[in-house]
């Protein structure tokens, strides 16, 4: 290869990013084994060459397309919930947190990553990692950094904020996603349906860590 | 084919279990697409027209031998918990239901059947259906039953024992499972954690679905 002049280097990052999208496509819709080199390069209107040139092989543009959508589903994890706005309950700021989750697994594109990294977790074991640190992992996290600050100031009561944290994160999500997984993206529930999980949740979660009344 | 008389009628149940697990082996590791008919009969010492002669197609092999792991899975979860015995408390029954259910996850053939489900819910859809019903879709109507029971003898209150008895399955099941599915078997935790984490589980349902004292 050669290095590329400034009009080249333009073209040949609109290459690179029409590559990764025709791999996205392809490989969300057919899988690792059932997407070949050629597919992709025909779907992205580049010739093969300019795909390995790229990519150098198969695993390394499955690898870059993943970690691609994991970054971008990442970005739509709530971090940093904050305390609720003044007069705002925090059950109230919770079901609002756990509804803009839920929008996640109302993503079908989403979803079916999430399907080709489980199906894949074996033979890329640092995708699954990758999904679980930009994904789960980090809305837990998140979510356990503020149960620690709203233990200290006495709104929550969570001796273990991230085991806390899981557990809210489950219940949220739980249910939805694990029926997606198995059932298909129409076995997500409508909208109200959601809210309604939203809440229960919600209800379970502070029964079990909203601060003991004090006894006087 | 002709119809096999009694001797030959055996050692083709024979053929026809050894070829199931050939393909439980073969399918389990390397997915569906990166198994073929070949490698199945090499592996059960068949011949491939005898894989044929059995199961007609690939497709046919594969969902026989996914009902057949499905159902083996299935008989594993607990259903019908009933009540607890005299002397035990509703927790404590519930903690050792939890933690038998949790064994599950640490049996790794199940994780990967899961993981081989999802990556192939959208060829087979029948198969997510399957595998949910036979696993937590089992489990969760298992449970609402007694639920109910346990609320019309107030032990409990759950307006909803579905829904109660979704929770309760997530709760338990939701980190578990779902690190397994993204980060392999060995993110299962070890047996005392998993134990500290049933016990915690039930201690959130409890504090959301024990029934509210009575108020004299």
């Amino acid at each position: 290869m050669t290095i590329p002049h400034k009009a080249g280097g333009t073209r040949s990052e609109r290459k690179h990013e029409a590559i990764l999208d025709a791999a996205a496509a392809l490989f969300l819709q057919h899988g690792y084994l059932g997407t070949s080199m050629d597919e992709v390069a025909s779907r992205a209107a580049v010739s093969k060459q300019t795909v390995y040139a790229q990519f150098t092989s198969k695993d390394a543009l499955f690898e870059a397309m993943v970690r691609r959508l994991t970054r971008a589903a990442g970005d739509k994890v709530q971090v940093g919930l904050g305390s609720p706005p003044d007069g705002m309950s925090l059950a109230a700021h919770l079901i609002g947190y756990a509804a803009r989750q839920l929008e996640v697994v109302r993503t079908p594109a989403l979803m079916q990553l999430r399907r080709l990294i489980i199906a894949e977790a074996t033979r890329f074991p640092d995708l699954g990692r990758a999904l679980y640190e930009n994904g789960p992992g980090r809305a837990i996290a998140g979510l356990a950094d503020v149960f620690a600050e709203w233990s200290a100031k006495g709104l929550l009561e969570t001796p273990d904020p991230l085991a806390a944290a899981s557990f809210f994160n489950w219940l949220i999500m739980g249910e939805p996603v694990n029926r997606a997984m198995m059932l298909g993206d129409e076995a997500v529930p409508d909208g109200a349906a959601l809210e309604r999980h939203a809440g229960e949740a919600v209800r379970i979660f502070m029964a079990a860590f909203a601060p003991a009344p004090s006894p006087d």
